[in-house]
């Protein structure tokens, strides 16, 4: 096992560059641990001539992605352009081609062409491995394949978007609204070149649909999730939730039921005193729950050059030390196809809405509710602001259909001054 | 990989009909996953005629753990007798000196007799595998050795002891004091036979002991370790501390410095927002930090039949998919001798100390303070109580030495009613 393990690495952006960083540096210290020398053959970029503020001397340059996944002297292609189409995808589907194993953190791919890229691995006998796709620098991929293997998955959820649990923490922080702190999130370059990936809740459930795979047996079924972004998250909310104990969270959740895979990335509601609403900032958690296990919470960075190439660098000496494994758990080919299924789980929901300053109103709202089968847990109504009266209410567990159904007929009460917001409130 | 890989099972304790359970009652989602089957050929146990609550048909029985160990009809030789001397050493030597591969939850042993114990396995291509010898359901052994393996690592810490801070979590709920405390652990049944493997810090040390050596490259060195016990933990320091914004834990920290290998199990302060602060009752968490990925934090589950049982069957399902490696991380005889270093890292100390009631008494503390170069963060005089005046100090950082030679000039000031209680507060 004295052979070096020689990579190609496409991508140099700020994951490329710790990528390199980290082979240079703890050169020493991975041969031990691994057994072997990790080198770099060649690399690939959009740019030759950036500075990057690391050395490339040494290694092959290839302006094709595609060519250097096909180079004879590459023994495991590292994917870190990002993408799910184009030269990713390309260089990625060359590299399987070539018999060559390969390393990305690219989320969408997987998300979107995961299954087709699976069956070509392992038909080809070669290895996918993504670490660092999901969360960074938490070692997530592994704990869910490798550590909870003897585990019937019950649920997987976390905060698995850094950008938003920024603005949401900050929005609690500082009092200001959404457009504000999501000009604050820019500023400090913490948005995709999309913003929309981020504050839409896209990235965040690409790297669900990831997970769901894994935990569940079935192929990646992004276009299952029920995803819905942060944008229409309010000040309001965030205040009204902290004053009752709770915080706002774009939480991904995914559980098997009767009726199928349940997939949601939304904002919802968790205690103030669990771990996932404690965490404050960029920083990412997931939790993981199975039948053996019970739950475990993994946090940490996830994002950034150092934990996001830690990632990589976790997935590169695995192969070095000769880990091979299906790319989602269990064998392509025996992944269920999904059904997807949409939550009705009961939960508890927190409603907030501004009645109508008129007699019996809050009444209405109540009679509503209990017509629907509903029943309140805490309702407050505060001070009035102009002509309405703000009520918030905490439900008992309810379907969201039976929900559904009380807020249209809420709507025909003629008590109500704007649309009720309803965020359900799940449990941990 | 279509053959069987086939268990024998020394120990049907708790943790050993856990495992037995897993592979019963999941058998075809464990082979869908690492491709081939896992059954039981053999068990081996104290008793043969308990009842156990589940079905040991179809099993061979072993009255002798080393007969099992060396039975020809046994690929992987799983320890779960627990002890560091006797059958479980005997029964794991004989297993690999019969070829066969080792699982086992054995904290105790590991951490006296790893080093030999990797030698002989390395030196007969055989592996020993113990994810569940550390922090029960926790993958902190995966993490550490897999996960983080392109990062130098820069300090591990922990709460590994869920008996521990199940009793001082209850110590800050009820006002109680320690013994009545440690009484209700007993009658709950979280004690070992021997308490003190628990309260004296000797079994969290075992875990330190295990996580440093893949941590750093060292040769286990449990002798090496600072222990302190939770028994002099006081209701007026764990009230004291909460009314500053701290918790007490026994952590355990271990660091790599200029001078050696820092190892300390012993009772700190921690900020209570902290994700360490906020660990309540017997769950466990481990924080590990490296250059590259910064901090995770992983919590869960540090004991119970499930979650040890879980870890067990991460090791098996790794062995059946053909994992293989060194067993702390680099090979055995590559490993530093651990040079014991005592902690001279500076940190901020909280001390609580009763000054008689006379005119310039504190005046003379904080005299000896200043004396010592050690400067006061925070200092509360609360009301009398009897003759003493009850003091509060958190200090900032200084070294252990200072304030040992500040703790001895106090001493002899003639103002103490009593020894003052010195606790660290460990940086987060």
């Amino acid at each position: 096992m004295s052979q070096p393990l020689r990579l190609g690495i496409a991508g140099l952006g700020t994951v490329g560059v710790g990528v390199v960083r980290i082979i240079r540096k703890q050169a020493a210290l991975i041969e031990a641990r691994t057994g072997r020398p990790i080198t770099i053959t060649a690399v690939s970029a959009r740019s030759r001539d950036k500075d990057r503020g690391v050395s490339l001397s040494g290694y092959a340059w290839e302006d094709d992605p595609v060519a250097l996944a096909k180079r004879d002297d590459v023994d495991v292609f590292v994917e870190l352009m990002g993408g799910d189409e184009g030269p990713a995808k390309d260089a990625t589907e060359a590299a399987l081609a070539s018999g060559k194993d390969v390393v990305t953190a690219n989320k969408a791919l997987l998300a979107i062409h995961g299954q087709a890229l699976a069956e070509q691995a392992e038909a080809a006998g070669c290895l996918i491995r993504y670490e660092a796709a999901v969360a960074g620098g938490i070692p997530v991929i592994k704990a869910l394949t490798e550590s909870l293997a003897g585990n019937e998955i019950t649920r997987v959820m976390g905060v698995m978007n850094g950008t938003c649990n920024y603005i949401l923490t900050r929005m609690e922080e500082t009092g200001n609204g959404y457009n504000s702190l999501f000009e604050e999130a820019e500023a400090l370059g913490y948005l995709e070149a999309d913003p929309n990936l981020d504050v839409g809740g896209i990235d965040a459930a690409h790297k669900l649909a990831i997970l769901s795979s894994i935990a569940f047996g079935t192929q990646v079924d992004f276009d299952g999730i029920e995803i819905e972004g942060i944008q229409r998250v309010s000040i309001d909310d965030i205040l009204a939730a902290a004053n009752m104990g709770y915080k706002i969270k774009l939480l991904g959740v995914a559980q098997m039921t009767g009726r199928g895979l349940e997939q949601r990335m939304q904002p919802c509601l968790v205690p103030d005193s669990s771990p996932l609403g404690q965490l404050a900032g960029g920083t990412n958690m997931i939790v993981l729950e199975g039948d053996a296990i019970g739950q475990i919470v993994l946090r940490g960075p996830g994002a950034g050059e150092g934990p996001t190439a830690s990632a990589v660098m976790s997935d590169i000496c695995d192969i070095a030390r000769g880990w091979h494994g299906p790319v989602f758990g269990q064998k392509a080919t025996t992944l269920a196809s999904a059904t997807a299924a949409l939550s009705q789980r009961p939960a508890a929901f927190y409603l907030r809405m501004g009645l109508l300053d008129k007699p019996g109103a809050l009444a209405k709202v109540a009679t509503v509710l209990g017509e629907a089968g509903i029943s309140i847990d805490r309702m407050r109504q505060t001070e009035h602001r102009s002509d309405q009266a703000p009520v918030l209410i905490v439900t008992h567990k309810c379907s969201r259909t039976a929900l559904d159904e009380a807020l249209d007929a809420m709507a025909h009460t003629g008590v109500l001054a704007s649309d009720p917001v309803a965020l359900r409130i799940e449990d941990l």
